[in-house]
């Protein structure tokens, strides 16, 4: 049973999209040609922009459409909700659907007001693109992006079931949920209840592993869109969802503010998979393990101290080891330091893996992540 | 009742200090002429260091002299406790002073073995040095640098009674102590429960709530030895001793690695002490307002969301207010951004102060941190 990759991005059975860019704002639209059942997950940060609040309440009526923009993320500001709402009220006229079935969501800077002139004719336009191609799937991943510096779409296929999706990520990725917006489609015919559980699991495993700097936004959101054309096993459902979201994950912490070098952190032997992830996030998100990724510094001991600062560990009976195309070696195994010319070795590829066995129990947790460089200072202090 | 600032550092009355570097190893002394009542504060990563399990095991029975050295944190080696406790051998032997009454701390790079050869010179030469001059208790400053760039003490006087406090700290800041090694000395007579209580207290709203990057280390200690030569009432000591923690606390974050500016984050009308302690810490250590901060960008929005992420606001009662030399201004009240200009202008400064009321209680807590700079990340990508 093996998932085929394919180009679609969100325009798989039943779906179209379109995007457009213009100055400091892009609008991406997705559509289906029937009403979906659908889920979402949000940002946990109490303060929540207004299209969060707008789509979280209407999600489980079923959706049929979706509109992001970048340039503003319509949070911490009089009239919000409105905005978020007339949105809604365009693109469900523009596309012909209830404007209540049609999920929002915003990036940008928080505190502007958005200019919904702006926004209202870029709506226009992008209706009048909407198509099924792969290129118009790329134009809406383009179309939401902020500091990214890349477009990031999935999709896979198996038998006849498609799931597929896009997302903008870079910097604020965040130790509860990355800070983004993503969106994934598919044909499968299953109820609301279980696309949603469904949903949960996949981000918990996924975009809440990744870390870029740790901070939460208020925009945060994943929506799911079912057309029901496909019947499937809830189980083959899973898989293909799990597989689009963990590498739309990765594309993420790929493309972190700044980054230079990927990071996987695998845990294994914690006491429990909580602490697994715990203790995987933790040295995802230490910036210590971050700039010394980033200067090719082999220094185990600030990636058990990470650990040890947010769970209880035995240093006594732990390994550490760094991987990467370069090959695997034990950097620190239960007392003894390993060989740290090779580490530097290993750690010069772009993408690495750090493994860390805690030797307590059966948890297993993968964190993913960025290093920590300049760029992403220079990114962060002039971002306006 | 006005506290006299003092040039005496650790060496108030009673107390001998002195300091020596030599290659990348430092050794500080400081020694009593009678055994002290202390106490002591430590760090909760549970991958503590050799010096922190030899020195807590022993701070209830009284210390007399305290040795600590920088260049090598003696964590995560094997036979860590006995270099530890050779460590006290060696010095309790050059002061004439029961080894069973000498704190050891560590810092430096975790998982290399002490040269404890090196480290027992340095202990032999400082012996001979030993003074009670302001000289001898900064050369005991400077001898426990690692990235600081410049050596911390602190001292003051109240009717005869003195506290004075030298410290370690720059990098690695954390959410639950700073790293870092303080060493307080005090003429108080006070009992060893009254010190340790005193001493939790003022180190929870000083070193606690003292923010570069949000990583725990291995070592953290703060150390408390009174002469017990001057008696006092308890809350006389205790406001000497908050005024020096929480001036090193200050010093430790305008040494933030490769910090340019100092940050204040005072929050005030939190639900309680507890959430307001959250929410300043929370706005000290998000990336994303400390870049903000490094490149003069009033971005309000990051503030908001950084507390936000870890507790519950209302964003439309909130009032966010930068401060510095240069005036005071709201950026962000109850909805409406104010005015960013002015808030830029004041941002200039190198002192800054960013106030938050919450407007949901009576809580209060103030947080001290720096900005984020390339230079930090220059630092941390190259030591070793």
């Amino acid at each position: 049973m093996n998932l085929n990759e394919t180009r679609k991005g969100v325009c798989v059975d039943g779906f179209k999209a379109a995007g457009v860019k213009e100055g400091k704002y892009g609008v991406a639209l997705i559509v289906c040609q029937s009403p979906c059942a659908s889920a979402g997950v949000f940002t946990r940060n109490s303060v929540k922009a207004a299209p969060v609040a707008w789509t979280r309440k209407r999600v489980g009526g079923g959706l049929q459409a979706v509109v992001a923009n970048s340039g503003c993320a319509n949070a911490c500001v009089k009239n919000g909700l409105k905005d978020a709402g007339e949105m809604a009220r365009l693109t469900g006229k523009a596309l012909d659907v209830d404007a209540g079935k049609v999920g929002v969501a915003s990036t940008g800077i928080i505190g502007r007001r958005m200019d919904i002139g702006v926004v209202g004719s870029l709506i226009k336009k992008a209706s009048g693109m909407l198509s099924k191609s792969p290129k118009a799937s790329l134009d809406a991943a383009k179309a939401i992006m902020t500091t990214d510096t890349k477009p990031k779409q999935v999709s896979v296929e198996l038998e006849g079931l498609e799931v597929g999706g896009i997302c903008k990520g870079a910097g604020m990725i965040a130790p509860d949920m990355a800070t983004m917006l993503c969106f994934i489609t598919t044909n499968a015919a299953l109820s609301e209840s279980v696309l949603q559980k469904a949903l949960k699991a996949s981000v918990d495993k996924s975009f809440n592993m990744a870390v870029v700097d740790g901070d939460m936004s208020t925009n945060d959101t994943v929506l799911l869109l079912a057309s029901g054309r496909k019947k499937c096993r809830p189980d083959a459902f899973q898989k293909l969802l799990d597989y689009v979201t963990m590498e739309l994950a990765k594309k993420i912490a790929l493309d972190g503010e700044g980054a230079s070098k990927y990071l996987e952190v695998e845990v294994s032997g914690a006491r429990d998979s909580e602490s697994a992830a715990k203790a995987a996030k933790a040295v995802a998100s230490s910036p210590l393990v971050k700039t010394a990724l980033y200067g090719g510094n082999p220094n185990w001991g600030r990636i058990v101290s990470s650990i040890g600062g947010k769970i209880k560990i035995n240093p006594d009976v732990v390994t550490v080891a760094f991987k990467s195309r370069k090959g695997e070696v034990n950097v620190f195994d239960r007392g003894r330091t390993g060989d740290l010319k090779k580490a530097a070795d290993i750690l010069r590829e772009k993408e690495v893996k750090i493994k860390v066995n805690l030797r307590a129990g059966g948890g297993k947790a993968t964190a993913f992540g960025c290093d920590l460089t300049e760029e992403y200072v220079k990114i962060n202090a002039g971002y306006n």
